[in-house]
């Protein structure tokens, strides 16, 4: 019943040594065959006998992803893309959940050690430049901003640049009454977005206003919904609003909807995620669609540098790639 | 830094020994000092020292949970209240994603061992009775559908009455020509809302016809669109749809507004799982809301019960309740 090494040799039509130096994630391996090996793992569902690997090298074969909430779809999505990334590593993917507090991501981080985990990457949000261990325990690589300034891998989309794309499109639409939704001081995630936000105003000649920025501090749909009816009640509502995340987004189209008002005519709005269910609300949501895949590989590539050898490379940071992806909410139907 | 047990105990106002009976999951807790005991490991973010006291107990701390995919929103909503109820065991989550395949669930299944984990909490789609590993290696609760005929813990919702109760509901607006979507004789889940949606017609007088079941391989939104556009360019439309899950549904929404069609009014909707999603969708989703927080808190419960010496008891089938959740699809605004 299981599968062998030699099993996936034979349907690959390459050699077993081929087959276990793509396993094992070497990098010498030719295009082609790598291509014809990842078919055939796929195909015949192998996994590598873990245990007695790990043993043999004194790992453990566990790898830690901390997230603030895996029912948030962006991290949904994103841990699933990161365990089947670590699994064809040959590593099982443990996964701490924070609420995103600091007291929650600083025992986590503690929590974790050689004895648990081969490497962890962590995707935190009020984690303070304090709360990160001595280097040299266990690879760490942290996913999402670099709000905080320690000397670790990094892999993140350029959040600055790509809120003041999201700000520049409104923009390039004639609105003049850009509002954004999200702020919470305590998220670097936000302080980034905001930047950016601020950045695309300024290009656009536009002047910012305190009273077109919503605080949010959740980033779920029904805060996005009253921080959103909460613009349209000013002397001087928005006629487009930059949401920081889609979650913020889809409440704030469920409100501009409750009060009789039109997507994109009234109020255009764009999100930042790209969530699966971002393409199929009603009006679908223009948003930042940062490349999650790239994310994810790139920072068990990573890992596995530091375990196989690169332990003395400096700290990298990554920048993987996004685009902004146009649909109904700003360009209509 | 580290919050110890005297911290809890002393912020909770009772002994060391409460606060260290109701972290290890003993059941003689007084209601009252559990509630305060549990706010005060909430509040201070206390964690077990995992790693000495499983060495104590020759466990190891990790409970596997295989899931289809966590980018599908019921499983990560379901995968973060496992994590959630595990952690306060003790036990931190290994997540394995198997895609719903017969071959990787096997793979998986078969992976898991005492070498690895205390236990698992396995979701199959595809799996067969002869799969199953032989009882004694390690507990193993199946959640969801109890299409296999085997002899293991099972925590699930009665998915028959559940689907009888959204058809229900939509004869009793009326509706007389209610379709489905998501037939597939693969899965498990599949069958048993089949058998609730013609027990539904049944019971209201209705008769099943095959051309208003619409097959899905995948429950996802894309397919859920395309089987309702194929369900509305036929000779006798259906006036209502019972998909057999949210995503399905919001992809059938999509694909009835597309056509300039109305929900409810030409077509009423129902969905199954209770998404978040779905209560900000446009319209919002009339859906079967499964109680979640219990089947993870049920499955974790028996995993517990196993491994702390309930070794003799016969397997446990447990149903977790379930509510129908009306929104706009069938009751307009």
């Amino acid at each position: 019943m299981t599968v062998t090494l030699k099993d996936v040799a034979t349907l690959a039509g390459v050699s077993v040594k081929t087959v276990s130096n793509v396993v094992n994630g070497y990098a010498f391996v030719k295009p082609e065959n790598r291509r014809r090996v990842e078919e055939a793992l796929a195909a015949t569902g192998y996994r590598p006998n873990v245990g007695a690997r790990n043993l043999r090298r004194g790992r453990t074969g566990f790898l830690a992803l901390m997230v603030p909430e895996l029912s948030i779809p962006y991290f949904g999505e994103l841990a699933g893309l990161v365990i089947t990334a670590a699994q064809k590593r040959g590593w099982s993917v443990l996964i701490e959940q924070t609420q995103g507090t600091r007291s929650r991501e600083r025992e986590t981080l503690s929590s974790l050690g050689p004895h648990l985990v081969d490497g962890a990457l962590v995707h935190p949000e009020a984690l303070e430049a304090a709360d990160f261990p001595s280097p040299g325990e266990i690879p760490l690589v942290m996913l999402g901003e670099h709000a905080v300034d320690v000397p670790i891998d990094h892999v993140a989309i350029d959040n600055v640049l790509a809120a003041q794309t999201a700000v520049t499109h409104l923009a390039s639409l004639g609105r003049t009454r850009i509002a954004a939704i999200g702020r919470n001081p305590a998220r670097g995630t936000s302080s980034q977005r905001l930047a950016g936000y601020r950045a695309g105003l300024v290009a656009a000649g536009l002047s910012y206003s305190d009273s077109l920025v919503a605080p949010a501090e959740k980033w779920h749909r029904s805060v996005g919904a009253a921080a959103m009816r909460s613009l349209l009640a000013s002397a001087a509502p928005p006629d487009a609003v930059f949401c920081f995340n889609d979650l913020l987004a889809i409440g704030a189209l469920r409100a501009v909807a409750e009060l009789g008002l039109r997507v994109p005519e009234d109020v255009a709005i764009v999100g930042f995620d790209n969530n699966e269910e971002s393409a199929f609300s009603l009006p679908s949501l223009t948003t930042i669609a940062p490349d999650k895949t790239a994310l994810a590989e790139a920072a068990i590539d990573l890992v596995h540098r530091r375990i196989t050898g690169d332990k003395g490379l400096p700290p990298q940071d990554i920048q993987t790639p996004f685009a902004l992806e146009v649909r109904e909410s700003t360009s209509g139907r």
